[in-house]
């Protein structure tokens, strides 16, 4: 990303600390000198990780930023793992000089094992020193969270309200385990917009529902997924508080950008090729057209059909069938692309030329029409490759 | 198999009718005789195949026998179809000389198109005349319904009901697509067991519960999944009309029977390297066993972890959180083998060495004490392997 629309202060940075091997970027940070309100939504695995657990009791508190590291998921280490998710936080407290309780932390990786905490301390003071000095690199805040991640994912937009430049900056982590509902998945999105608390709150949910938790990779949720949304209020415009036109633009520009996070997420899953849109229309209810969808996206036959290039529609339809969706045969419509593949039940004319020429591309969007309603659902998924298989039978080794 | 217990009065043979390629044989007969009472469990699949609705008609009726034919599944054809299916049940009933709706027809294989009814036609004749001359080969029916299976599945046992001797076979076809609610999965059990027709059905839903309903190989149902269960009789053994000491018997008999084919499935599964139950035990409920043992057997996450001989627990650990069942961290006992894992949510005493070496078995066990209830669940799955995406990737070319 060539970082055109940043918002106005905050720093972010990231640096190595010795929890990944060879050097790698395991530790970032984001700061705002002025107190941010702050919103979250988090995984729904009932064993959720310590840091979670202290990002949601913060979520009335002014925030000033938070701490990151990856390589280590603090997950499933009681209450030890909680102590260190709060010490992260107070030794970032305490070096840039904030109050009690106003950074957040936040951990990603392997699940079950202590933090090594003598590098996380040492790490946070190298950081917090660079943060000090204005030492700005968005790039290497984005790497710094990485775990099986191939390529940055980092977006940005600037949007104008009351004439005054808003900007929303995020960046994500995601590749394996993503699935509705946010797994393995960080994102971090700051803004300079000012805007009040619950109406803050109400903007990432909405953006979450059609973005991040609309994806999947492999259909698994994890212990740590959290997307974090801090606004600083600096663009200095009159603060938002009411659904209004103002609302409105902030929202609209949230989730733009809340989108092309999720999908660049799908695009890196684990050893993706291909990017999938599933959309369903004509469901009887939001329900069914979540389950429908759904249920096509983390089919391995359907992922697998779709890796080798073969357009099996039969696996779509098992697939439809085996949602839970109300369905009949009869009303059912299946195209691939523009490309009709079931009208009505019925086979429709089409070659497999035509089909097998679709395939080869590299986005690919299949639409599933229920003829039943006015329901709508997209979700954004990958296939599955033998890569998939492979990084992760090794992911240890 | 070395068919010791064959059940008396029934002919079971397999042949070649052109539906699959190089001579393959892909068209099963079973016949009795002696009318048969007959009770089947079947797909949960929203959008079943016209044989399944068949099948399901036929429950109360006195039955003879079935046809069967591998190669196309009969699936998602419509009203064609479903003619289809009669008309392979009344040529089978026609060249048997037998009473009309005394057949039934099944079909597995791919999905979306119409069976090639010449060829089947010419096939069940060919089958009939054998059928006929009392030619019985066990062998060639159970490989007749094979599509991606690599070994015949066949299991016989012998009881003895009021000093007669009662006979039960069976024989399944799997592979892939296999899940809890019997996806892409025919079952054929054959009994000369005199016995009600409720406590037929009782006994196939009780013996199908904890086998065929508890083996997952991808988590996926087809449109076709059938086990079907014929009593002929011909033991001779008294009736057997009420919960007594004799249905005890003949009911074990079945679930020991169901089970072995389901393992046989799950060994059988596309790819699969490693055979793993998982048991969960202490779970607050059924159905909360359920999904724990469900879920853990259903991650991709974990079946690669398997497949990569990789004992990595906080996987494990993240498919209960993410399972919905109720946990508490702190009550958790993990077992791998007889290896403990974790202990009251700690990590237990044990060695990298210990856990890859009991990972490079072929029978893998993994216990899940939850620690809040009575309630239990054992789930029967395979790894993930590079080959079960290169089946899948090249399944139709």
């Amino acid at each position: 990303m060539t970082n055109k629309f940043i918002p106005q202060g905050f720093l972010l940075n990231g640096i190595s600390c010795g929890i990944k091997k060879e050097n790698s970027l395991d530790l970032g940070m984001i700061f705002s000198s002025a107190p941010c309100k702050y919103s979250g939504v988090f995984t729904n695995n009932n064993l959720k990780a310590p840091p979670v657990k202290l990002c949601k009791e913060r979520m009335d508190s002014a925030i000033h930023g938070l701490v990151v590291n990856s390589g280590n998921a603090n997950s499933f280490t009681g209450e030890q793992g909680y102590i260190d998710a709060l010490k992260m936080a107070q030794i970032a407290e305490r070096n840039l000089n904030l109050a009690k309780d106003s950074f957040l932390s936040l951990s990603t990786g392997v699940i079950g094992e202590y933090l090594p905490m003598e590098k996380i301390e040492k790490g946070i003071q190298e950081i917090s020193t660079k943060i000090k000095s204005n030492e700005l690199d968005y790039s290497n805040f984005a790497r710094s969270i990485h775990t099986t991640d191939t390529k940055t994912k980092e977006e940005s937009i600037e949007i104008l309200i009351d004439n005054k430049k808003v900007r929303i900056y995020g960046t994500a982590k995601g590749a394996g385990m993503i699935f509705p509902n946010m797994a393995t998945m960080l994102a971090f999105i700051i803004t300079d917009a000012n805007i009040s608390k619950s109406l803050l709150d109400s903007a990432l949910k909405d953006a979450v529902d059609g973005s991040f938790n609309s994806i999947s990779v492999d259909g698994d949720q994890s212990t740590n997924d959290s997307v974090i949304l801090l606004a600083n209020g600096q663009a200095e415009n009159v603060e938002i508080t009411e659904n209004n036109k103002n609302y409105i633009i902030f929202v609209d520009a949230l989730k733009e950008l809340s989108l092309k996070l999720a999908h660049s997420i799908v695009r890196d899953g684990e050893g993706a090729t291909k990017f999938i849109e599933i959309h369903v229309i004509g469901a009887e209810s939001q329900n069914d057209a979540w389950l429908c969808a759904n249920h096509i996206a983390n089919s391995l036959l359907v992922k697998t059909a779709f890796f080798g290039e073969d357009a099996n529609w039969g696996r779509f339809v098992y697939a439809i069938g085996a949602s839970g969706c109300r369905v009949f045969e009869d009303k059912l419509d299946l195209k691939l692309g523009t490309i009709p593949l079931i009208e009505k039940g019925k086979k429709a004319k089409f070659t497999e030329d035509q089909t097998s020429d679709y395939m080869k591309n590299k986005d690919l969007y299949l639409e599933v029409n229920l003829n039943l309603g006015k329901f709508s659902k997209s979700v954004y998924t990958c296939d599955l490759s033998y890569d998939y298989v492979k990084i992760n039978g090794d992911y240890r080794t």
